[in-house]
């Protein structure tokens, strides 16, 4: 019995994106039916070396189907100029919860970044309008790639605005979709007006303002990821529907984090988790709303619906590299 | 930039049971000098297959290195009969704390065997008589021959007695280490007069009393995993110079756990953490000793000095298998 091996061409070649994203749904209706166990992120911190481990377990039952496994995942901002290496880089075991064996080992960096979109994208299809046809994205690093990839699989995306002071990294952007959309580098006000935003930057201050957000936009909050940071203004956050992923994690280093430390958020702000929502349990957009934002933080059962989906595609496909990671004679 | 992939046979053959042990040993004294990062393993319980998940991430500093890792281990009881599979298996992610790099992917079952016949090694090396000739097992299971390899690098075994009601299991062992070793079956108080006594079994109630142990026989309970479980009766543990692993994994699911429930054992009989022992904060057997106990729950920084062991001389023997797991280009 063997271990499926899959590297970041693997994982991008096996993640159908309307399947990641179908799985990541899944994952936020399990959550919500409390069809999961998900200990808390533990964290390795490594101040010696500027970086720190987390590591997130999860299981979760679809019904359909049920997977289990681990992402470990490093940060060390130095990375890039110190190691010549990326900041990030996970590593993923998906198992099966049945006897534990370890079926894939995956590349979490890649596979990161799939479910990130993909939840972006099911959040984008409960709350944008149906007709949304403009997409904003500030920032273009490795994460607005897969906004755009996952987004555009459940609306009609066609034009795209990306916000970035590095003209390089816009004209990277530009350069990979632009056959495919109508695409170009722009301010964070015009991103900011379309029917989609989607903000994934390191930025540690706001640097959206309601002023920026148009009167229906949807906005996909997916950068901040540690206490004190955070890419939108005040008041986007308290004029807007609010949802988030997970309440412990969104208070605690989300989106909201900031201005619900100082008060200026409160539980009454937030109108649902998104597992609620996919679930039928509360409305997504209705006629009345105006501007909505959904808070991710990234869940770990995200990772595992991901997995999923990757390994059975990679496995129909007959994808990636088999290994006997197991002596499974030995009791 | 490639990670190594290791499989059982390369764990097996890069496992020099000399250099694990120091690196096990580096890794109690580092616990000791509060040179490690330890979150309490977490737990995903499955009961609908009748098992769970563990997860086990740690980093340690011995000073010359540093290491961190994650072990992902499933016990499933119900394998072996199921699924003709292990109950246990193990994944073992071995990280570079200064960049987050995944360096090694390891059979993690392989490396638990090891690093757990360390343990009861090093404290063999400090709470054994000197001249310890014999060693009796009981239990004749997979832990038993990492026990038996381990501990006689630290010590002149020339006679080994193993108890098992398994004769197939008995045999099996005779047959593996019959040319190296005077080894015989034998009863349990047969096993448990020896110098050193190691009990690797899964049984639930005590089976080893004090009327079958030495006068100063060293044990190395190393069974006990989980409340309720127990191999050494009362009389043993009240009797014997009590060392343990870790405080809060002993007294909830180590060998101490059922008399200390019931209060029968207390923090005074605690004699100390190996850990102390390893560092010279505390003599380990001394003139004046009798019986001596090491309560071994096994820790993560365990599992990240083996790996850190079987790595380096993996990479120095050109050993296991390189695999792109990382876009580095990727940032």
């Amino acid at each position: 019995m063997e271990t499926l091996l899959l590297d970041p061409t693997d994982v991008d070649d096996n993640a159908e994106m309307a399947e990641v994203i179908l799985a990541v749904e899944e994952a936020f209706a399990a959550y919500e039916a409390e069809n999961v166990r998900m200990p808390a992120k533990s964290y390795v911190e490594l101040p010696e070396h500027g970086g720190d481990f987390r590591s997130m377990p999860a299981y979760m039952d679809a019904g359909e189907w049920d997977g289990a496994g681990i992402k470990w995942v490093n940060v060390h901002p130095g990375n890039p100029d110190d190691h010549d290496l990326p900041t990030v880089i996970g590593t993923m075991i998906y198992s099966d919860p049945a006897t534990g064996f370890p079926l894939s080992l995956l590349d979490g960096t890649t596979l990161t970044r799939k479910r990130t979109g993909a939840a972006a994208a099911v959040a984008t299809d409960h709350l944008a309008v149906a007709d949304a046809a403009s997409l904003g994205i500030v920032g273009a690093g490795v994460q607005s790639y897969t906004q755009l990839e996952a987004i555009s699989t459940v609306r009609g995306i066609e034009e795209v605005i990306v916000a970035d002071t590095r003209e390089a990294a816009v004209e990277a952007f530009i350069e990979t979709f632009g056959d495919a959309f109508d695409v170009r580098g722009g301010s964070i006000a015009e991103a900011a007006s379309c029917d989609v935003l989607s903000t994934v930057t390191p930025v540690e201050d706001p640097i959206v303002s309601a002023d920026d957000v148009g009167d229906h936009t949807h906005v996909n909050a997916m950068g901040a990821d540690a206490p004190g940071k955070n890419e939108l203004a005040d008041d986007v956050l308290t004029a807007a529907k609010l949802v988030i992923d997970d309440y412990e994690q969104c208070t605690h280093s989300g989106e909201i984090n900031v201005p619900w430390s100082e008060g200026i958020l409160g539980d009454q702000d937030i109108y649902a988790e998104l597992g609620e929502i996919v679930a039928g349990k509360r409305p997504g957009r209705t006629a009345e709303d105006g501007v909505t934002v959904f808070d991710s933080t990234g869940l770990a059962i995200q990772d595992v619906a991901a997995a999923h989906a990757v390994y059975e595609r990679a496995t129909a496909n007959d994808s990636g590299t088999a290994f006997e990671l197991v002596d499974t004679q030995v009791r």
